[in-house]
């Protein structure tokens, strides 16, 4: 699921027997029987993604993509969801296409995986308003992402302060439209973060209702499972008690992917630490600002564990964790940045990219619509 | 605007010098210096049209279509907005296909207009999303046809009964789909009984919004202006004090447009009418079942004033007057009656017709999208 540029959304369907790795896989008995997978994930053209967006979500699709090649992998630059917040149309128009560029610039390969623009695919919008006829609104209203973003919305403090009825309805029904995301495409697993568990919950209410209510020779839908991807929260670099975040007022809290070696080393020597100064330790609640350095250079070697990773740095100052970790998000770097700025100028190879991807996301969802419409009566 | 099968709405892209026949035309002045005018008009597919449907709208649609050969005509059959209320989907897909063999029997030519399936017409939904980020749902819940709805799909005898967070959130925004459909193609011309016009003026406003938020060159969206159409409100014929409905329970309380010379005579035959004997006259409030009967016999044979064509019945017995009525109802009918029985017959002809109508609509509505898109960002 998602939200904006910081929230990224992937599904999976299916039933490999071999455990995806780096996942932690529930069990699950419903969708064990299919006999191929599907991922499916999402994000929203809102701006080049940050450090943390890369290291807590989008380094992983590369990893989905190239360590399950048995898969089917569906990537999607979600643009009708930024609709639900005001956007620029002229920036809206150029993060669209530098999403697709990015996405390409780290891994996502057209070969391995179908990468296409959701609003290139108006089936989306389609079984989203069959869905949003079967979804109370009062499941809507109850949404925690409603009020958050309504906040955000009106500019106010606090959600308290907003008057609900000025929010615009594709606020409201956004879930819908997220859930009609990963059913167009019959998907069963969900990555997401913790935060976005309730979205997943309302999906497969979704799916289940529509199954429930338009019954056919097999189920409709598959009810999608989350699988929870291993949390790599990366926090701001200014302001430790906050997630790193495209919308913070501070370009120094957050390292974007484009940036260069310069800008990284000069955020990173600005990080916010704290005055201890007898070497440095991962303790998040006494020590967030180092931990949250440590945590990222732990994240930029691959490692799993932060904290025994952070036990090999306990004889650095600040200034040495700082130049380490410059460095090493610079090497992680590097390659992505340099692939984003080539693709920028190919514009040719990027329209191609996505006219293909789009074409065979409507093939696959097509063959969901056709069923969709043959049950609910509208074929 | 529309709800059920007894609501219709068509709509006016106009600068005609001379006026509509048969529509009191207000005055237009921003729509007024347009070069061409297309008119469309939607009926949801939720079973066979009755007298009052018919007398009330859809002959109009045959008049506007055969009047004005300059104009560009589109008849669509709303399909996505039936499922705002619980349906059975092999009586949808039936009616669905009834529906459109209907137009066409009334006298919709696939020669002079597009006639279609909403529902073969993605952009529609797609449209209704993008208006749905510009729509507030205070706007939304002000609807009085949200309540209605609300009660009608619980089954609840008054609005109070009814817990509005059960309700579907397509029951919410239909209005906005419905603005889609108008939009989509750039209509200026909204005919609308006067209970509809609470829908038109939402039309209008998030039309006015987009084209604030979204400014271009010129303005993207016309205004749609109400053309209120001569009220030809036709009763229950057996509960005067209600409109003729598809969903009364009591189907002698109609008269479908497939219906027997002999039905028509039994339902005629059995109106409740009052027991003044000396002879027939026009009263609605005194006298509303007699005067639903020379309310029907008066548009049956196309006269404007009712109270002018009642004179000339003074002198009949309520016999009398039934009898003239049944017979001036299977004229009126019987043609149309006819050709939707061999329509229905011919299969390959309806698809042909819906398929061409499909093609007809996506590339006028594509003509809009592309402008929408660009405004917005998404292209």
């Amino acid at each position: 699921m998602f939200l904006r540029v910081n929230r990224v959304y992937c599904t999976l369907r299916s039933t490999c027997n071999t455990p995806l790795r780096n996942y932690s896989a529930p069990s699950l008995p419903e969708n064990d029987t299919l006999k191929s997978r599907t991922i499916f994930s999402g994000i929203q053209p809102t701006g080049i993604p940050h450090l943390g967006n890369y290291l807590g979500a989008l380094s992983n699709w590369v990893k989905i993509q190239n360590e399950n090649p048995q898969d089917k992998h569906i990537f999607s630059v979600v643009g009708w969801h930024a609709l639900t917040l005001p956007q620029n149309p002229k920036e809206l128009g150029a993060s669209r296409r530098d999403m697709l560029a990015v996405l390409l610039a780290i891994g996502i390969d057209p070969k391995k995986s179908i990468i296409f623009h959701q609003d290139s695919n108006a089936m989306h919008t389609e079984l989203a308003w069959i869905l949003s006829c079967i979804t109370p609104t009062g499941r809507l209203r109850r949404m925690t992402s409603w009020k958050t973003r309504l906040a955000q919305s009106r500019n106010a403090n606090s959600e308290s302060e907003v008057d609900e009825s000025l929010l615009n309805a594709g606020l409201l029904t956004y879930p819908v439209l997220q859930a009609a995301d990963i059913l167009l495409y019959q998907a069963t697993h969900v990555p997401v973060g913790e935060d976005q568990n309730q979205h997943l919950e309302l999906c497969r209410d979704i799916a289940d209702s529509f199954n429930r209510t338009f019954k056919g020779r097999s189920r409709m839908f598959p009810l999608p499972t989350a699988l929870i991807t291993p949390s790599k929260r990366i926090l701001s670099l200014t302001d430790p008690s906050a997630k790193m975040s495209k919308s913070a007022p501070d370009p120094s809290s957050r390292i974007l992917l484009t940036d260069s070696a310069k800008q990284i080393a000069a955020k990173v020597r600005g990080a916010v630490t704290d005055s201890i100064s007898t070497g440095v330790s991962y303790d998040p609640d006494e020590r967030p600002g180092t931990s949250n350095l440590l945590a990222i250079l732990s994240a930029c070697f691959g490692h799993e564990d932060v904290r025994l990773f952070a036990e090999t740095c306990r004889g650095m100052s600040h200034g040495v964790l700082k130049g380490e970790v410059a460095g090493a998000v610079e090497d992680l770097i590097a390659g992505p940045r340099a692939e984003f700025e080539r693709l920028k100028g190919d514009v040719g190879y990027l329209d191609q990219v996505a006219r293909e991807g789009a074409e065979a996301a409507r093939e696959l969802s097509a063959r969901t619509m056709v069923q969709v419409r043959e049950r609910i009566g509208l074929s």
